[in-house]
């Protein structure tokens, strides 16, 4: 599966994977999937948007509720191979590894793919579990535009969907496990190749819009110039420097520069503050102190600055119980059973979606040796690749046991 | 005129002008000069990459070589409407206040525009004249590429030219003078409706790479990153605040970020620096100390940091007795003579590079209120542009009768 999985978008330039949502190469992925679960005996269901669910139905309709796992297909722009894969292909090798004992489960196990989790086309992450549990509506999300001006409905009718058809549905999800790349390095610390996710920090997107003046770089005196280029170099520094003293995250990644001529001294610049704070509280504060510097500092500059919070993810705490159920499954490499370490995130999941929406959750992470992620040097290796799915498989026997 | 050029090219948003070379705009204003030219019975000749010039003969081909005027039709990203179109404008209004007077010139003078003089789209300015004037040669042009990765021989070939049918020669062209609005305030602190050119500020491009690591920007902690946006902000700050102490010019107005995604650290920043000063020397000086600020904070930041050298024009001194010939051209409102100011300028211009070449080039100003250039906002009052014909009629007069 991984060998099918490695051409597809993937830059030849950087080795970076360009998979954004409603494209052809996340077209290709989503059949990829499809033909997957058909070699398993799976049908496969596309929602409306392209989120994909395929159940695997011990015979006779069972009563329960049944066991979800899986991930996303879709990557940053320029991303690694995992982040999202890894999740996917292990949910399948994890059907498989049952199959392989003999396993048959007491309550339907499914696989599955939500779309556009990383938001890196149209700004809102996890948009597909969004969209699924509500925390967003389908009438906020078609009017969302790409940096090319198309918007949402557009993409997804003109990737040959149908949003009218509607969304999945999640009466059939009892509760729903996501597997994933770790992107940090707890595990490396830990020394452990599989670990459970305790919860995600409260993080969002949040739009700094710096207005100056355009004028002539050449001609116009330093003093006389409103130049909001050196307005958000100041707070992209600030930034840092609020983040590192409280041991958060504050990141300026994204940035569009208005009329961005060599020759101009810009009349606006446009840049995303990504933040990511322990707490609720702590997130705010962060938030605001950068607001707060960038404000201080457009007075020095002579521009102006207003902050839009595009979107917040208040703090997930995973299911405790399903937690430590999972947890307490935990292989040692000699074939005890002394559990696997519970660890935090600072990364968004659809898990985090919908253990908001009240589905019992939880996670894997998988080590990574470098911490990497959202980079082509993202990278995990492969015997704890496939302690993973042997992890995922534990988890899924228990629960659909 | 004035009317005509007013919707060419104009965003809706804005107010500004997109006149980049070899686009549909470029083609109609280089279409409408034609007509202007035809309109006043002279024939104009476009050469192989659009550079177009008529020229207005006496009866009976005449021993000596002409005056040339005229300036340059294309804009900045969102630019004003002056810079450019004021002098090609002016030009044609010369002439016709020339005849008006009943004038006979004893030498021709040719009307003419430069193509890519903001070097808005290929990067480098005064692209037309420096070819002609083969400061550039072709086989280096034709290489060049726009942003969308376009050659520019490609470009210039699809605008319906041939570059191979060669370039506008100088031999006709005994003195060059261009008007052009002015892009600073000398003339408003001069209380002065035209100035003449001294001298052109050594001015350059500098592309500034810096590379990093992407990565996570939520997972990775502030300490394990090795971000190039923060070196390229430190940069941007210790850029200005270089030119502030030493009252040079240093601006980064144009950056590109990989991949620009608002959850990713960067992996590279390029940006370019436009640097301005009084003297080669005091350039060299200023653009060496912004590399050596930016090369620190990239050790500090783990990054790395490559400074090219994209175009490099030096100082320009116009011929100073052209320059005073001129001045002394000068009328007061009361119609006496007392003489225009002469001014320098921090900004580049065909008559800087037809200079540079040899040939005795002058420059007129015309007063700007407020000194905005390179911007939508950019403007000069009717009074003061009709006392640049006038005054541009005065010099023709002068230099060929």
């Amino acid at each position: 599966m991984w060998r099918d999985l490695a051409p597809v978008g993937r830059s030849a330039t950087s080795g970076g994977y360009f998979r954004q949502p409603w494209t052809a190469a996340e077209s290709e992925l989503r059949a990829w999937f499809a033909e997957q679960c058909a070699a398993r005996g799976l049908t496969v269901q596309t929602d409306g948007i392209g989120n994909q669910v395929a159940w695997w139905r011990p015979d006779g309709e069972p009563a329960a509720p049944g066991v979800l796992t899986g991930s996303h297909l879709d990557s940053v722009l320029d991303g690694g191979a995992y982040d999202g894969p890894l999740g996917v292909v292990s949910a399948l090798a994890a059907v498989d590894e049952l199959r392989e004992r003999g396993f048959t489960p007491s309550r339907p196990i499914g696989v599955g793919t939500f779309v556009e989790e990383e938001g890196s086309r149209f700004g809102l992450a996890c948009l597909g579990s969004r969209l699924v549990t509500g925390a967003t509506s389908w009438e906020t999300a078609r009017e969302l535009r790409d940096r090319d001006g198309v918007f949402l409905a557009d993409a997804v009718t003109d990737a040959g969907l149908e949003p009218d058809t509607g969304l999945l549905g999640l009466d059939d999800v009892g509760c729903f496990v996501e597997l994933h790349v770790e992107q940090g390095r707890d595990l490396v610390d830990r020394e452990a190749a599989v670990g459970v996710a305790s919860r995600i920090w409260p993080h969002g997107r949040f739009r700094f819009d710096f207005a100056g003046e355009a004028n002539h770089a050449g001609t116009t005196r330093m003093e006389d110039r409103r130049d909001p280029m050196l307005t958000f170099a100041a707070t992209t520094l600030a930034a840092d420097e609020g983040a590192r003293l409280t041991h958060e995250r504050a990141t300026f990644g994204r940035v569009r520069v208005e009329p961005n001529g060599t020759n101009a001294v810009p009349s606006r610049v446009t840049a995303w503050l990504d933040a990511r704070a322990a707490s609720e509280e702590a997130l705010q504060s962060l938030v605001d102190d950068v607001s707060r510097r960038a404000g201080d500092r457009a007075g020095h500059d002579g521009t102006t600055v207003t902050v839009t919070a595009e979107s917040v993810s208040g703090s997930v705490a995973f299911d405790p119980e399903l937690a430590s159920r999972l947890s307490a499954l935990g292989r040692s490499p000699d074939g005890g059973t002394d559990g696997w370490p519970v660890i935090p995130t600072q990364a968004g999941h659809d898990a985090g979606i919908l253990s908001a929406a009240g589905v019992p959750t939880a996670m894997l992470f998988v080590r990574n040796p470098t911490g990497v992620s959202h980079s082509p040097a993202e990278r995990a290796e492969t015997a704890d690749c496939l302690a993973g799915v042997t992890a995922l498989a534990d988890v899924l026997a228990d629960l659909a046991r």
